[in-house]
């Protein structure tokens, strides 16, 4: 059942934001944040099939009847929200709440498709309803940001979880084995230890499809002398966890060793550099000056690191157009990366919450190079 | 490698659309629908990390350095993409190729975000470039509708995983097994004889819980006199396939026995009454009429079926609003239910093709109710 108090505690911030711009109303589809504020865990799948209208003090929440009896279960009776799954066209059932509750400035997330918004201006024109649109910008994945007690526990269990997966593979991978059996074994440890879901497609990239930071593992067969990178995470009541680890099959080259420790190296520094109030650019901006010095500006070429929660991409970023403060609370990875075309790829993730006194990873693996003998 | 034949002739397909509307350019932002054109193969995933730009003779693809690799792989020496992974937003990207090719009719799909649409506006009114930006409604995705013979082969055998699947989680499942743990057992199944993805998030609903059509699998014990709903598929190759079973733990009780014959005499009757040419809300509305004449009308209120492809709920509909035509060679679903709140829930679906005499579910597991001893 839904945090009552942790989600009537969103509701009134976003409604802060609603006063402070004038909002009469707000329509809202986005997954994620319709999670946030109305607590419902693992009710939401990929589809974007849920409606929410919000006034200063009504909360609407429209579906269907797939999800209908799970909200029941999940809301509980004393819920706030006005759930209902009439069978309308999304778009008709907003207008008609801006219409009834007499709405002029009803707010919309720029997350929202072409689809829906055109149908909203028809049903509105049908209505002769005079109504203003205004667009958020990811205003309430702005305040998503910054994570509760609740929501810093259920990433810090899924890491745990993700931290164990890692020791299991690592006795698990020999060569001749393919990626997708390591991918298939590392995500049935995480489902037999408490995941509940995944927290993305993991990734399992060896020898030369490691240069390719977000391959798909396929029936290629490990062996020695490869490095493998494997990025992946568990999910956790739609919470998730975010980790990278690169091993090598076999010892190490020279070249090998001198890549993973440069891509160790940075992860370090910026998660050394990374204290509330530090820029998201300046921190991406570390991690590329430490990487071109070492020689190997080239082939770096994304972001540092990201937020994660609800979302496995979400605000903030260390990234180069990311110009705002990482503030304490909010949760980010950090994963540099090295990639040699044809050759092997290197990456590094933790991912942690920014504390008052800098950031803290969830990750516990060592940042060692694992070298599984072989 | 992408089959550059099947591409060619689809991206033809989309071009004599462009050529009848009077488009000069398209700028597509649809996983499904990139897939669908480019052929680039377990590429995609859930990211909407790639810009296309398609004119009458020319074909630009913007991604970015974590794809990069992997479309080069894909595509081929000899592919008609230019691709690019500039590091640049890519509504400035696409802005950048309107004014380059001089195109004056632009035409987006309306899955395109308000983000998007907003900032490729922004970046025009910067260059002083003048284009028209109609939208398309899904035209690509109705594009997809019909599938070639490769697709349908891809799909028919994802389909034989999943048909091998349910016989082997039929002696798996035993009182005293978690919902989540059938789901374990059934997804790994599917990995290990093939599968290199799910086609979407399994759903076991045991008990009451099978009356939530959508409810996602729990930590709940499966005991004697559960009715157990689940509804699952492989993905192979990008391409899904889609099957439920109800199965009955132990024998069944009078009325799970009725309600189930129930939804299995409607299945058929629906596959029977589709027809090349059927009009999908006719057969919608078929399925409605007989479970009501059944006395069970209150307890169906979703869509008797959905186009499967690249996408797990795409065109065609056999649903209320869908007064269009069902093509041969489309691919769709046939899943009534009926779900009783707080008791047991039923539903029973094929996938399949429709062929030039009639549908052809691709699913082989038999429609007599399982029942599981115990």
């Amino acid at each position: 059942m839904a945090d009552a108090a942790a989600c009537a505690a969103r509701v009134e911030r976003f409604r802060s934001l609603m006063e402070e711009r004038g909002y009469d109303a707000a329509i809202l589809r986005n997954n994620p944040d319709l999670r946030w504020l109305t607590g419902a865990e693992c009710t939401f799948d990929d589809e974007v099939a849920h409606t929410a209208f919000i006034t200063r003090d009504g909360l609407w929440l429209h579906t269907d009847s797939r999800y209908f009896g799970t909200f029941v279960d999940r809301l509980g009776e004393n819920t706030p929200w006005k759930l209902d799954m009439e069978i309308v066209d999304p778009a008709s059932w907003a207008a008609e709440r801006v219409s009834k509750t007499r709405s002029r400035v009803v707010a919309i997330e720029d997350t929202m498709d072409l689809a829906f918004f055109d149908a909203l201006g028809v049903e509105l024109a049908k209505g002769s309803v005079a109504c203003l649109l205004p667009r958020m910008h990811g205003d309430i994945a702005s305040l998503r940001i910054v994570k509760d007690s609740e929501e810093i526990e259920l990433m810090r269990h899924a890491q745990t979880i993700t931290d164990a997966a890692f020791e299991h593979i690592c006795g698990f991978i020999k060569p001749g084995v393919t990626e997708m059996e390591i991918k298939v074994e590392l995500e049935n440890y995480m489902f037999q230890h408490g995941a509940d879901s995944l927290a993305f497609g993991t990734i399992i990239a060896s020898g030369p499809n490691g240069a390719n930071p977000h391959a798909q593992p396929g029936e290629r067969k490990v062996q020695k002398g490869d490095m493998i990178v494997m990025d992946y995470g568990a999910g956790y009541h739609d919470y998730r966890s975010d980790m990278t680890r690169t091993v090598c099959l076999g010892e190490p080259t020279e070249e090998q060793r001198k890549v993973y420790e440069i891509v160790r190296g940075v992860n370090e520094a910026c998660a050394k550099a990374a204290v509330p109030g530090c820029k998201g650019k300046d921190i991406h901006n570390l991690a590329v000056r430490l990487i071109t010095e070492a020689g190997y500006g080239d082939y770096f070429k994304h972001g540092l690191g990201h937020g994660v929660g609800l979302e496995i991409h979400e605000k903030p970023f260390f990234g180069r157009n990311y110009d705002r403060e990482i503030p304490v609370g909010a949760v980010i990875t950090d994963e540099p990366g090295i990639y040699l075309p044809g050759n092997f790829g290197v990456r590094l993730e933790d991912f942690g919450v920014m504390g008052e006194d800098g950031y803290h990873p969830f990750t516990q693996s060592s940042h060692e190079l694992r070298v599984i003998p072989c």
